[in-house]
């Protein structure tokens, strides 16, 4: 084994250090809390999937796929998502009569990278989903679960911006008259693009009034009023029930208090492709990518042979934390250093002070190889070095 | 996609539903929590380790590995255990000056299984791995933190045997002679196939006194007495000072009022290959395997460039819930069905009691496929379904 190669992890693998998974810990715990006082139950699905199934039913590239073949010879993945996961094991356990369900996770999903990415292949997502319920009564509740979680977290800044697939969906279809345009403007949307979707449009030599629509159309982001400006600029029936959706949901979130997190985006266009309504991305503060997303997928689980209407979120917990970037100071633990004749005193002492819930290390001086490298790890020592079974403290 | 598949997972893999979830939570951070008192701290690492390296130090036989490859041609491992991963990070992060470090884990691990065993082929172990201290005290601390973690978790039995692999080792190689004999017969004793192993012993026609001594190891077995009765057994220098350590340890053990959950077996061997010294195995009630097992290992750390003597336990958390096999009964959350009416209403009501700590769900009564069937769920319903404003409780 080369020396170097030795220590090495896979690409986009990484340690988590004690800091670190402490700071995890304590973020993750409290929007756990947080979501569970919304009555949703917390489950957790395997690592690994069959390719036929979940695999190709998330919405994850194929080419970012971890694959393996198990001993019988059938594909498997390392689970991409817990969107697809969860809907194969609520359509076979859980789901009963179509009645709404609300599930939450927090959980390591997979996606294999590029060496020159530098992103993460492995890492933690929390989300819920909330099935089975169509009304938009479940897309105000996923949203503002959302921002109770965030707020939760301890994040300082965040922000929703909250679109509709079909409303961007008429539109480019109308304007653009077919399918392949539409999905060709629709790609520029997702990269945000903007550049290159209007020159895409200008060399479509569509009628003047369709380029004026879809050259608005990525400026339509703000507040609740673009949800106006858009009914007016689009034609009656291109894209207004979605509109009067997202209408409905502003008030709703309005009534919730919650409307100073959100924007509106109407050109917004999720990578995961198993949206079909209501959608929305979370933003932070000095973080290059979204923190999460979102959306409603009515159209899911009919791949386990289900009709059940669904509406969830998922976020990074790894964006999370960097945007928080810290965390309350650890109550150093007691170190207890002791020497053979000490080592029972030492264990009573250190038996004693745990049962007050105190941490304490108990350290055999004679285990320890450079004394003064091993303090500086504990603010607080104790030695216990006397022969005579008194101690000594520092 | 054929139906039934449409919801199968792979060979040895397993859902976690809610229920089970907040089992394993619960019992889980109780175990964590004690952990940390003792001075342990948690980390983690990925899920996929280089074959060459992690793959190859760790305990776990070939066709157990789940093998794939990366984008570039290496091939990857599944973690198969927590041991070489931490071993990996902690020879390249934190060991310093060969200094003791105290770290924690619960984490899970990959083992491939043959369709036929019904054995998890993903599961939690829960373990600590204390590094860098070659005293017995070190010994001592993980065996008192073990048995401490054990009642924490809320076992109502429990019990660890210990044993000595190097005295098993000296005393199969003195009195079989050759390597590949004592090699046969510690497979026989790790199977406890001990029909097998005298037949094994009478089959190799050694002198009659070998025979003897080789036909009394496996019942070598029982509170510290065995450790005097192994001494006169064998002769002064075939294993001495193995059984000089195991009776340090006991009296260490007695003076922290644990003996009563311990006892020897003189014949432990372990499917671990990496045990250097002590080691010991976790048994629980109405369970067929052991708990878990752990023991001292002071040469692994050398394929990662250190000389770090090192010991630790991991315990299975799946066979732990299962041998503890229930929860407390938990909190259930009150559920508002309203009318669309009522929606702020309840949105309101719900705000004040989740500001209190308790747990409401929040169901737009246009959203449930059938009342009956959904507030079988809930034992607390509140119905806010006036169109004036006023609100009726069931």
């Amino acid at each position: 084994m080369p020396d170097i190669f030795m220590f090495e992890k896979p690409i986009g693998m990484r340690d988590t250090l004690p800091d670190l998974f402490r700071l995890k810990e304590s973020v993750r715990s409290r929007m756990v809390k947080e979501t569970k006082l919304y009555g949703y139950r917390f489950l957790d699905t395997p690592s690994l999937e069959f390719y036929e199934t979940v695999g190709q039913v998330s919405a994850i590239k194929d080419q970012q796929l971890f694959k393996l073949l198990d001993k019988e010879g059938h594909s498997l993945v390392l689970r991409p998502d817990m969107t697809s996961p969860i809907a194969r094991m609520a359509s076979s356990h859980l789901l009963r009569e179509g009645n709404p369900l609300r599930m939450a996770y927090s959980a390591n999903v997979f996606r294999a990278q590029e060496k020159e990415g530098g992103r993460l292949a492995e890492f933690e997502q929390f989300g819920v989903e909330m099935i089975g319920d169509k009304t938009l009564s479940a897309d105000a509740e996923v949203l503002t679960l959302l921002i109770s979680v965030l707020q939760a977290a301890g994040l300082s800044y965040y922000h929703i911006t909250i679109g509709n697939i079909d409303f961007v969906q008429e539109v480019l279809l109308h304007y653009g008259e077919t399918e392949e345009r539409a999905s060709t403007m629709r790609r520029y949307l997702f990269e945000k693009n903007y550049v290159g979707y209007r020159e895409y449009v200008s060399e479509l030599n569509l009628p003047e009034k369709s380029c004026q629509i879809l050259n608005k159309l990525p400026e339509l982001k703000g507040d609740e009023q673009v949800l106006d400006l858009a009914l007016e600029l689009t034609e009656q029936n291109v894209g207004s029930v979605a509109l009067q959706e997202l209408k409905e949901l502003a008030y709703m979130l309005k009534k919730a208090g919650i409307d100073s997190h959100l924007s509106y985006d109407l050109s917004l266009v999720s990578h995961m492709d198993y949206y079909t309504g209501i959608l929305f991305e979370v933003l932070g503060d000095h973080i290059g990518f979204p923190l999460g997303n979102g959306g409603r997928y009515n159209e899911l689980y009919r791949n386990f042979g289900q009709d059940a209407a669904a509406t969830g979120f998922g976020l990074r917990l790894d964006r999370i934390i960097e945007a928080i970037g810290q965390v309350d100071a650890e109550e150093p633990p007691l170190c207890l250093i002791y020497n053979d004749a000490q080592q029972f005193a030492a264990m009573e002492k250190a038996a004693v002070l745990r049962a007050e819930g105190k941490a304490v290390v108990t350290q055999n001086i004679a285990g320890i190889a450079e004394l003064d490298t091993f303090t500086r790890n504990y603010k607080n020592i104790s030695y216990m070095l006397d022969s005579d079974g008194l101690e000594a403290e520092s």
